[in-house]
């Protein structure tokens, strides 16, 4: 098999994790990374092997500090076959044109607008549709958070309506200079939040409104979705639904796992790197059917739910891989699991 | 006119707003409070000349800390009409057979359980069914909010279901033992939470649904609120409705007012004593109407919001004036406004 040859632009809270996974895949080669500036991450990702490009005028930058760059951006681009643009928000589709000129696929996060790549994508609700195509862009993480539930419910009853609130973090651990401290943040004030859309440019049918605040905290964004179904289920219908999905947990906060604090205790003691949580959490307990409604609360690592997701986008470009193939690669060489935590 | 003669059992976070209520009505005396220590808000009654009623054991510690009680819980019971009961959660109803043994009507708080009293109070939702009895309970802040909204939204149309989001404020100011300092917490992670049922020992027959997370701030809750009607209608019937309910203001966040630390700068601005905010809050541009379906943010300040129905339950169980009356009153001498916010 030959390795797909990956770049990914920019190595900060999501190009670090998305590189270090695609170093992970037995079917693919990270060719390196895009850095702007020799700070701590530069140094981390030299330290680890992994070979840096940089733009063109900041080469000697790079050097007085001692990091040897392996080339520029476009010495990289012409490398490779995908390149996942994790650049910040807004600034991938200024990069566009290049990754046009250079004939390399790209792979765009949340951040930019759905404009930005021919199809928006999650892998459990339309992997098919973004095979074989030139670009993707992989929604961001709330949004990766929603449509891991909501396609999974979908499979128990066709979804007439959801509304979700979505309790966003403040800030990244790293981030020093976002908020609030104390106060809670409507975001914004009116409805819907930019959730909901987003969620359409995947499910472009589906009846759904949100309504977001932010809070202080760093650790996850909390999500309380209470859905309305064509038909009648039971709870047990709709926890089997969700234990069978990949990339989704069921938290037994009578064992515990009763915050978002608790959750990233237990994934610290397991020893994941960095605690991400690339699975969605969903609270066992919450999950109540009643009728033809359903709801309950979910938790959503912001910094890396949408990691598995980035590399099953890099396969579906390629079309080397069923969804079924992905999912089963991906997981298990990011050592995700299923069902409910904590677990024997 | 003959005052009715109030006394209040505890001086903590309620029991010394309802104090200095109590104190500004024109129909009403307040005999004194209960304190069952001397600390700094037993020094702040005493500078404030309001009589300081202790129980029989503590007597001579107030006495070595300078401060001369003015009698003993009993004292004080044997003196008033009314006692409003603002001790902790929970020990209001073991102070119950001591206020029946005095023969005076007894206002609880929200902490109580339903049967504490003989009816759970809201003054917009039940005034009516109040009136004349021996005792009431105020419901709790999140319940009290909650009901201003849906007693001012059944004007507009009948209600069929509510289904909100709470999200709590994890400590109150003053508060230095309580969390969470970074967590979202599922409060519980099941449905419903206890504010639905506490809607429901107001309003019985509404179809009500909570979920509740507590977050690291100490300013206000935040309610998001999904309601369906009986029949359709319109963004303007809804505002209005809510324009036109006492207790009830509408902030434009297009001013700044966007989130629950603007709303409580601006009534430091205002001058407000503590920074309180007895009315609910609700974000103007989060008014949504379509079809039978409408939503809104809304803003609780936990401390002070249930202010305004404690003096109205004690005209309530008096008899004293009707619901227009009791409104007019309570809020002209407590300045509270309704309509939008800022005002010029």
């Amino acid at each position: 098999m030959v390795a797909v040859k990956v770049g990914v632009n920019g190595f900060g809270t999501i190009g670090k994790r998305v590189a270090e996974a695609v170093a992970l895949q037995p079917d693919m080669e990270l060719v390196g990374v895009v850095k702007t500036r020799p700070d701590y991450a530069a140094f981390y990702a030299s330290s680890r092997g992994i070979p840096l490009y940089v733009p063109e005028d900041r080469l000697e930058e790079f050097r007085r500090r001692g990091l040897e760059p392996a080339g520029t951006v476009e010495d990289l681009l012409g490398k490779v076959d995908v390149v996942v643009d994790a650049t910040p928000g807004g600034v991938g589709a200024k990069y566009k044109p290049l990754y046009e000129k250079h004939g390399v696929k790209a792979i765009f996060q949340g951040g930019e607008k759905a404009d930005v790549a021919e199809v928006s994508f999650n892998t459990l609700c339309n992997y098919e549709e973004a095979r074989g195509k030139r670009s993707l862009r992989v929604v961001s993480c709330n949004t990766t958070g929603l449509l891991r539930s909501i396609c999974a419910l979908q499979r128990v009853a066709r979804i007439e309506s959801v509304r979700a609130t979505i309790v966003r973090r403040a800030a990244d651990p790293k981030e020093v200079k976002r908020g609030p401290v104390n106060a809670i943040v409507p975001n914004p004030a009116r409805a819907p939040s930019h959730h909901a859309l987003d969620v359409k440019t995947v499910l472009p049918s589906l009846d759904i409104v949100t309504m977001a605040v932010v809070v202080p905290t760093t650790l996850m964004h909390v999500h309380i979705v209470y859905a309305r179904l064509a038909s009648s289920v039971t709870r047990e219908d709709v926890v089997q639904a969700f234990m069978d999905t990949p990339r989704i947990l069921l938290a037994d906060d009578e064992a515990g796992l009763a915050s978002t604090a608790d959750l990233v205790e237990y994934f610290r003691d397991l020893g994941r790197k960095r605690y991400d949580i690339p699975e969605l959490v969903i609270w066992l307990n919450s999950v109540n059917a009643s009728g033809n409604e359903v709801m309950w609360m979910q938790a959503v690592h912001q910094e890396s739910i949408v990691v598995p997701e980035n590399i099953d986008a890099i396969r579906a470009v390629m079309d080397m891989a069923s969804m079924e193939e992905t999912l089963k690669t991906t997981d298990s060489t990011l050592g995700l699991m299923r069902g409910v935590i904590p677990r024997k």
